[in-house]
C-alpha cells in the first residue's frame, strides 16, 4: 500500500473482529489485516511457504455492512501460492493471505480454529472475542552472506534483516544463542527462523531462539500450580489451539497436606525451602514432558510459559522462602507480575523460553485468583459477580466494571474431606451424592464408580466391588444440607436427638448424636463434630463474602462463579441451603472449572491480557479479614444454617421448600432490606478507601 | 527547586566541566549539579550518610565568568552534615553537596580525584575532560514496611521507593535476587542499597544487586584479553579511581603460540573450543580475584566489567567457535557490542554483574582496536592520526574527525622474536638495544638485566650472571636498522658479503652471509633469513598503512600512535628507518601503552563512551587487504628498506643521516608529491565508498 486509501478503494471487513478499512486494489490481504491490527499469523514473511496466514472469503451480500463479498474480488491463486497448495495442500475455500490480493469488496474470515480454541471462547466471550497477541513471534528471514567489504557480524546482519523484513529494531539476543548463530545461519544456508519475544512495551524485544530454515512450530504452556494438583495446557502459539491438557499431583504433598504445614516444614528444616522448590519445579518439568509427549511436540519448541498459583505455590516455584506468608502481615516477596527465564528454573523447554507469572492480589489471594479474575472478568461487566475458589483458604473476589474487591477467608480443610470422620478424597468408593427423605429420615446416596443410587436394584452388588469407603467433599455439603432440610439438624447445627425415637439412624455417640448414613460392616456416620467442622468452614467462607458485600455496599449478587475442583462437584443448591454463598438466582450460579488455568492460557495467548490483569490487580481493593473487627460477628452469624441474619428468597422459590427454612432466622424474616442508592454506595466507598 | 530560576538567582559554575546555571537560594548543590547534568556521585539519596557527593567551593573573583565565589555563599554545615563529619571526617574545604545549599554565586569544584584518575586524563584529555557516567549506580532507599491494608509485595514497594526517591521507573530485577529481597530488606530494617544497571536507553534499567543498609562500594573491571597477556584494571565506579592493575599470561598459549594455531587447535579437536574458552575465562576469573585481593575489594562488590580483545579472543571468551575467523571471508559471529552477564561466564564477581564488550571493527580488527580508537580518539580530532597495534596481525587505524579507515595486515610473529634465529621474548638475558659503528661495523648492545652497555666496564661480569641468550623483538628492529645504516645490508635487505674483507663479523653461512652480533660460547648471529623475516613483517605493516593512506588520499600522517607492548619498547626512529611506518615528525610518534585497556576503562566509567565507540565503529570504513589488488604491489615496494617508492625527509632531518639512505629509492627521490586538495580527496573517497 503505497498511497493512502480513498473512498473508491475496495472495502475489506475482517471477521470475527469486525475491523474494516479501504485498501488499494492489489494490497495483500495480510498487509490489510496488519494495517488494521487484525492478528493473522505469518512466519515466512510473505514467502507463501509457512501456510500460517490462511483466511477465507465469505461470499454474499452483507447488507448490514453494505458489502457484497465474492471470491471474484480476490486475486486468483498465483504461482507461489500454487506451489504451496501442491506441496502442502489447503482446505477448501482457504487462501494464503500473504499472496491473495484485494480486487474488490471483501468480507474476510480469519478462521476460528486459528484464532482460539472453543473452550477459551466460552470462558471469555462474555463481552468480546479474544484477539491473539502472543509474546513470541516466529520470523523467517534470509540473511546476506558475509561480505569482507562490509564486515558486519553474522548476528548483526541477522538483526538488520529482522529489522528490514519484520520491523524489529533494537533487538537483544539471548546469551546462549551467541555461540550458535554462525552454525545455524550456515546450516540454513542463510535462511533462518528467529523467535522474537517481546512483552512489555518499555522493554526491548529479544531473539530467544533460532532455527535453520523455515521453522513452523511454537508452543507455550499455561500452568496452574495448585497445592494438591498441578494442571497444564500445551498450546500452539501459532494457531492458538490447545494441543494437550494434563494434570499431576503436587509432590509437595509429602511435605505437608495443606499450605500451612508446608510453610511449617520450611520453617523447621534448613533445607526445606530448597526441597519444596525442587519438588514443584521437577513436577512442572515432568508434566511439561508429559503434555509434550501427548501432543507429539518437541519440548525445544516450547518458547513461552505462563504460571499461576496461590501465593505460597508462586513463591516456592520462584525459590522464595514462604515463611513471611505464614504470619502477619503476610508480606508477599513480590506481588507484581514476574518475568523470568525457564532455563533458570530448569523446566526442560527451549533454553531461551520465558516465563510470565501473573500478579498476586494479596498475601492469601494469589496469581491463581488473578487468573480466575482474568478468565471470568468481573471487571469487564456491569453485573455484580462473586467469584469463589474454595480450598484450604477460600479466595473471594466480588465486583464489576466499577470496582472489584478481594479477600481470603480461612475455611480450613473440611470442604476437602479432612477433619470429617468419614471424609475422603473424591475416588471410587466415595459417596458423592446424598438425599434424605424428610418423612422417614432414610437416606439414599450415590457412590463414585457405581452407576445406581443406593436404593436402586443392583447397587449393593456393584458397591461390593468398589467398596463404600467414605464421603467426599461435595457429598459432605449435601448430607449436612439434606440433614438440615429433613429437620435432623437445627439452624444452630445441633443434631436433634429426640428424632432417635422416630428413626434408628439417629444414634447417640457419647453426649452428642450422629446420623447413620450407611449401615453394614463399614458404617458411615455423620457426627455432630462433622457438622460443626462444616459449619466453621462455611461460616468462614460466608463471612468473607459478606464482608466484601458490605465493602461493595450491596445486599445481593447478580452471579456466582465457583472456580476450582470443589466448585465443579458441589450442587449450588446445597451450597446455598447450607449458607456457603448468599442468595442468588440458581441459574446464575455456575462452576467455571479451572478458571485460574484458563486465565493463564489467556495470558499465554495474548500479552494484552497480561496488561489487563496487571492493571486490574493494581485496582482491586484488598480486604484483610483479620483486620476487620466486624468479621468476627459476621462469622458468628454465619455459623447458623443458612445464616442468622440473611434470608434466601430466590433459593426458597427455586427449591420449593417451606420458606421458614430458607428465609433466615433474622428477627423480621423479611426478604432483604432495600438496596441503597448509587450515591449512598459511593459515599460509603470513599470512606472505606 | 520549586520555581523556575530567574536572573536575580545566584549563578553556579561547576568545574572542571564549566557547566553553569542559576538556582534559587536554598537549592542543594547536588540538585543543581544534577539539573545541569554534572556527574556527582551520591548513594544515600541526600541523607548525608554516604559521603560520596563531596565538592569544594573555589574562593575568589572569576572575572572571565563574572562570578565572585566565596564560602560565605554556601550554607553553613547543618546537623546532618556535622554528624557525617563527626563520624567519618571530611578533608579540609570539602562539603557534602547534598546538604550544602546555594546562598550566593559559587564556583564549585567537583574534585578531580572523584572524577577520574590521572592516567585516563592523560590519554583522553586530548580534547575534553572525562565526564563519568557509569552504567551502575548505587541507590539507598528506605522502604515502607509491609501493610496488610495495601498488600504490595516487598519487591514492589522497593521499586516504588526507587522510583520516588531516585526516579527509576519501570525497573526490572535480576532473577537471582527475587528470593533474596525479603531477607535483605529485613536485615537492613527496611533500609537497603540497590545497584541499578542501565546502559542502553531503549532498555529498561535493572536492579542487579541489593544490600542491607547503606552500601558504599561499587567496582568494575576493565580487561584487555591479549593473545599473550591478559591485562586488567580494578576501578571504583564511585570515585573513578584505579584500585589495582595487574596482568597474567593468557593460558591459551599452551594450545598454540599465535592466534592461527589456536584456531587450528579448535578445528582439529572436538573439545578444542570448550578448552580454549574455559582457559581464558578461568584466567580472567583468576586475574579478577588477584586484582580484588590486591585492592582489598570483595569480588561481590564488582558489579560491571568491560572486556576488549582481538576478534579471536573476543569470540573464544564468549564461547564462540573462531573457525570462521581463520578463513575467508573472516566472518565475525557478532560485530556489535555485546551485553551479557558475568554469572553466565562464571567470572566469580557479583551474581548480578554485567559485562559489556566493545564492538569489533572487522574480522581481524577487534574490540581491542576499538578500545584503542576510543582511547586515542582519531575521530575526535582534525589531525590525521595513524594508530598501530603490532602483534601477529597488525591492526591499523587511520583517520580524523572527518573519516576513519581501518585494516589489519598479516605481519606474522617475526616482530615478537619468532622466526628469528636468535629471537626470544623480552626477558633477562635478551639483547634489547643495539648500535653498530658504521666505520668498524663493531656492535654494542644492551641486555635486559644488565645495567652497562656491552662496551662498558663490568658488562661481561654482569652478563655472566644473567647470560646473553638472544634478541628480543625491539632489538631485532634496531639491529636490522643499524645494519642498514652501517651499510651492512642494502636497500634490498641483502647482507653485503664483500664486507667480510673489512670485518670478521660478516660471516658466510652456506650461500648467504650473517652478521655476528655476539661472539663467545653462545654466539648470536643475525642471518640473511632473519633480515628477510623482518622485511616480510615490516612490508606487510607498511603496505597496510600505505593502503589506508591511499584510501584517505593522503601522503603523510600528522601523528603516529603505537599501541601495545611492542610499541612501548621499540625506538620510533628505528621503526621509521626500517620502514615500518611512514615518514613523520619523530616528536609526533609515541607509544600509548595498552590503549585497548584504557579504552575499556573509559567505557567502564561512562556509558557515553560506549555509545561513542559504537557509533564510531559503525562509521569506520573497513578495508580488507586481501581484497585489494593493489596491496600486493604496495607489499613488494615495502620490502625495500625503508621503501622503494616513498621518501622520509622528516626522519632524515631528525636523525642527521645521509639523505640517500632515507629519501627512498624512488625514481626521482623527491620529498613527497604535492598534497591533493580537499575537494579532490572528497571526490576520490566517494568513489571508494
Amino acid at each position: 500500500m503505497n498511497r493512502p486509501p480513498n473512498i473508491s478503494d475496495p472495502l475489506v471487513l475482517f471477521m470475527p473482529s469486525g475491523k474494516r478499512g479501504r485498501f488499494p486494489r492489489g494490497t495483500s490481504v495480510l498487509d490489510a489485516a496488519r494495517e488494521l491490527g487484525v492478528y493473522v499469523e505469518s512466519v515466512c514473511g510473505g514467502r507463501a511457504t509457512c501456510g500460517r496466514c490462511q483466511i477465507e472469503v465469505q461470499e454474499g451480500s452483507f447488507a448490514k455492512h453494505k458489502i457484497v463479498s465474492s471470491n471474484d474480488h480476490i486475486s486468483a491463486v498465483g504461482p507461489k501460492e500454487q506451489r504451496y497448495v501442491d506441496k502442502r495442500g489447503l482446505p477448501e475455500g482457504r487462501r494464503l493471505s500473504c499472496s491473495a490480493t484485494i480486487q474488490g469488496d471483501l468480507v474476510v474470515d480469519v478462521p476460528q480454529d486459528t484464532v482460539v480454541n472453543a473452550q477459551v471462547i466460552r470462558k471469555a466471550a462474555i463481552d468480546r472475542i479474544i484477539e491473539r497477541n502472543p509474546a513470541v513471534q516466529l520470523c523467517y528471514v534470509e540473511v546476506d552472506p558475509p561480505d569482507m567489504h562490509k564486515p558486519l557480524g553474522d548476528l548483526d546482519r541477522l538483526k538488520a534483516m529482522l529489522d528490514r523484513d519484520w520491523g524489529w529494531d533494537n533487538l537483544l539476543v539471548s546469551q546462549y544463542l551467541i555461540p550458535q548463530v554462525q552454525g545455524i545461519l550456515r546450516k540454513g544456508n542463510w535462511g533462518v527462523t528467529a523467535a522474537i519475544h517481546r512483552d512489555l512495551e518499555a522493554s526491548r524485544p529479544n531473539i530467544i531462539a533460532l532455527w535453520p530454515g523455515l521453522h513452523n512450530e511454537a508452543y507455550g504452556i499455561a500452568c496452574d500450580i495448585g497445592s494438591t494438583t498441578i494442571a497444564m495446557h500445551l498450546v500452539s502459539l501459532l494457531s492458538g489451539r490447545i494441543i494437550a491438557t494434563s494434570g499431576a499431583p503436587n509432590p509437595q504433598i509429602r511435605f505437608g497436606e495443606d499450605l500451612m504445614s508446608r510453610v511449617s516444614y520450611v520453617m523447621m528444616n534448613p533445607t526445606g525451602r530448597a526441597a519444596l522448590t525442587k519438588a514443584v519445579r521437577d513436577a512442572v518439568t515432568e508434566l511439561t514432558r508429559k503434555v509434550c509427549a501427548e501432543g507429539g511436540v518437541d519440548p525445544n519448541n516450547v518458547l513461552d510459559a505462563v504460571i499461576v498459583g496461590n501465593p505460597i505455590m508462586h513463591h516456592l516455584f520462584l525459590g522464595i522462602d514462604p515463611t513471611e506468608l505464614g504470619q502477619a502481615p503476610f508480606a508477599l516477596a513480590v506481588s507484581g507480575s514476574v518475568h523470568t527465564w525457564a532455563d533458570d528454573l530448569g523446566l526442560g523447554i527451549n533454553t531461551g523460553a520465558r516465563i510470565y507469572m501473573l500478579p498476586c492480589i494479596a498475601g492469601h489471594v494469589g496469581a491463581d485468583a488473578a487468573g480466575a479474575v482474568l478468565s471470568e472478568g468481573p471487571h469487564r461487566q456491569d453485573r455484580m459477580m462473586l467469584l469463589v475458589d474454595v480450598g484450604t483458604n477460600a479466595e473471594i473476589v466480588l465486583g464489576n466494571s466499577e470496582r472489584v474487591v478481594a479477600a481470603s477467608s480461612p475455611t480450613g480443610p473440611a470442604f476437602e474431606g479432612a477433619e470429617i470422620s468419614s471424609g475422603q478424597r473424591a475416588a471410587p468408593g466415595a459417596i458423592e451424592r446424598v438425599r434424605i427423605d424428610p418423612e422417614t429420615l432414610e437416606p439414599k446416596y450415590k457412590v463414585i464408580g457405581v452407576d445406581q443410587w443406593s436404593d436402586e436394584p443392583g447397587f449393593e452388588k456393584a458397591a461390593g466391588t468398589v467398596g463404600v469407603t467414605g464421603i467426599c467433599g461435595s457429598a459432605i455439603i449435601e448430607v449436612v444440607a439434606e440433614m438440615y432440610l429433613a429437620g435432623i439438624i437445627s439452624e444452630d447445627g445441633v443434631i436433634d436427638g429426640s428424632l432417635a425415637a422416630k428413626s434408628s439412624r439417629i444414634e447417640q455417640s457419647g453426649r452428642t448424636w450422629s446420623y447413620l448414613l450407611r449401615e453394614g460392616p463399614q458404617r458411615i456416620l455423620v457426627t455432630q463434630n462433622d457438622v460443626r467442622a462444616i459449619q466453621l468452614a462455611k461460616a468462614a467462607l460466608y463471612a468473607g463474602i459478606k464482608l466484601l458485600m458490605e465493602k461493595q455496599d450491596i445486599q445481593e449478587v447478580d452471579t456466582i462463579c465457583f472456580a476450582g475442583a470443589f466448585g465443579s462437584f458441589i450442587d449450588p443448591k446445597y451450597a446455598m441451603v447450607l449458607g456457603l454463598i448468599p442468595d442468588c438466582d440458581l441459574a446464575e450460579v455456575k462452576a467455571v472449572g479451572n478458571a485460574a488455568g484458563t486465565g493463564a492460557l489467556m495470558a499465554l495467548l495474548s500479552r494484552d491480557y497480561r496488561r489487563e490483569i496487571e492493571k486490574t490487580v493494581r485496582k482491586i481493593v484488598k480486604i484483610e479479614t483479620a483486620l476487620e473487627p466486624h468479621f468476627q460477628q459476621l462469622f458468628v452469624d454465619a455459623m447458623a444454617i443458612p445464616n442468622k441474619t440473611d434470608s434466601f428468597p430466590k433459593l426458597a422459590e427455586a427449591v420449593k421448600l417451606p420458606p421458614r427454612k430458607l428465609l433466615g432466622t433474622g428477627a423480621d424474616g423479611s426478604s432483604g432490606p432495600r438496596r441503597r442508592s448509587r450515591e449512598e454506595r459511593a459515599a460509603r466507598r470513599s470512606r472505606d478507601g
